[in-house]
């Protein structure tokens, strides 16, 4: 069974604006991209939308696709290391292409960020469904 | 042979605040957590320095042991997209409890950190040897 985020940690994530994404090449080595994403119905969703022009950018889909695996992290910096804070959510992936949860996907993107209203991104997604949420936030704001 | 960096990644990249550390378990997981990170002689160091205080904060010396990689991002984030920029270290990685390597790498953290100046890590460290940079700059500042 999926473990059940605290509020504090699912807020959070909703409302931050970039995710650090980690995957696992099919020869088993890390990868890590910055991503904006959005959360649609507990599902946390990115889209490849042709930022990074290079086929580099593809080596995410190619390591989901792979492995099945992501996970997804938000975090505070500030000087002022009293006030830190990350959340984590990792899970299984799925790489998607067309059909109702790919679309959904990018309705969630669209409202989140006003960036994409007039630059709709083109996908492939990437769906990160939660098994296991970790989260250090020690002050409430 | 490692790649070499262009030089404003490498800036970019030391004076960045804040990293994020992939890693991946025995068992083939993503992995992914903030770090404070310096370089010192071409490496990149992080040490456990307590503020996560719980044994999963362990989680990703276990994977660095077990599997000898890690990779670095450290990436800027705006509203106005155009000036977002990242750059990743890829490469072989090691646990470090003691010794010359230790220390240089502690005394690159303090050096960095005031926070650390009195509330010096008391490690392990993280020693990651670039083997590949890569990044995305789209313009100069």
């Amino acid at each position: 069974m999926p473990s059940s985020p605290p509020a504090t940690a699912t807020e959070r994530l909703a409302l931050a604006r970039v995710g650090r994404l980690a995957t696992v090449t099919a020869a088993g080595r890390p990868h890590v991209v910055p991503v904006c994403f959005a959360i649609v119905a507990g599902r946390v969703y990115s889209a490849v939308d042709g930022k990074p022009k290079s086929t580099r950018a593809l080596q995410r889909l190619e390591n989901v696709a792979a492995t099945g695996r992501a996970s997804l992290l938000a975090d505070h910096y500030e000087e002022d290391w009293s006030r830190l804070w990350w959340v984590r959510v990792d899970g299984t992936a799925r790489v998607l292409e067309h059909g109702p949860e790919f679309e959904a996907a990018l309705a969630g993107l669209v409202e989140k960020y006003d960036q994409y209203q007039d630059n709709r991104p083109a996908g492939p997604v990437i769906a990160l469904i939660p098994e296991r949420w970790r989260s250090w936030i020690p002050f409430e704001t």
